[in-house]
């Protein structure tokens, strides 16, 4: 199965730019996913997630580890999907909205660097097809989370607009 | 006139917090901004504007200092309001939505730490109430870009609530 959203992503991010460039543009990117109301970035500092780039209402700034779907994620370092989330014992909201929620985490050397948290305003919109989606994209972003992230090397300026990277897509894949 | 905008801002973001999570959570409450487009930030790197947290269709990465209206505002430590981006010269095309935009500096020391981006979908959405009131919110933002922001001193829980808190200033201002 081709995996659009994870083409869109690879086209528009790189390995030059900083971490939090690449992260903001790869949640405007999963704001494309159907149905759903929140979408973006937790970043491991220690033993707590941090909130980071995202798409959607304002959202908790810090989960600790083991702590509601985003702290499990991370503490058992795979992903989690919660068909209800008023039944998922510890449930942090963030928003009213949210109904059901997948959260995969980003490993890179073994280490849980980041989740991605998707969620949705209807119950059980996840399952197994979202979670490879969604895994592979962990598994592509889990690269751009290098030690000391080169910030001024900028010389693929293609990279750099996003509309022409996208259309380029859009045209290779007869969008 | 109340700022509302600032006042969610101030309820959401903390010192204590990193500064892309109070960034990423400001970017949201932007999002509220009657018809627009896109909103978020641009951090300062060097002679470089490196995106950062945002809300809305994927974005040009790297701005350089002078170029666009970003790089202006960069540049000449001023907010630039332009109402036809299609007349602005040297104009970057990140959305093709994009009819208007309003670029406010964030200045801390002296120095532009960052710039709050925002587009209309509209020509001249833009005016001096406008500038008055990202002005405002950017001067409170100019506070959180301290060295070494302290990532490990999470004590005011409530500030970790936004739900909580956002009720809290609907009580407070009647909304």
């Amino acid at each position: 199965m081709e995996n659009l959203l994870l083409k869109q992503i690879i086209a528009l991010t790189n390995k030059s730019n900083p971490l939090i460039s690449n992260l903001a543009n790869a949640a405007a990117v999963l704001a494309n996913y159907e149905n759903i109301n929140w979408c973006g970035f937790y970043l491991v500092e220690g033993d707590n997630l941090y909130l980071g780039p995202f798409q959607g209402e304002p959202a908790c700034t810090v989960i600790p580890k083991g702590k509601g779907v985003c702290g499990k994620a991370f503490e058992e370092k795979k992903s989690v999907i919660v068909k209800n989330v008023k039944k998922f014992k510890g449930h942090i909201a963030c928003s009213t909205m949210s109904r059901s929620e997948i959260v995969v985490p980003i490993i890179s050397g073994g280490e849980v660097k980041a989740v991605i948290d998707i969620d949705a305003p209807v119950i059980n919109r996840f399952d197994d097809k979202d979670r490879e989606i969604i895994e592979e994209i962990a598994g592509f972003l889990a690269k751009l989370f290098i030690e000391g992230n080169v910030k001024d090397n900028h010389k693929d300026e293609e990279k750099n607009k996003p509309e022409a990277a996208i259309e380029k897509l859009r045209e290779d894949y007869d969008l």
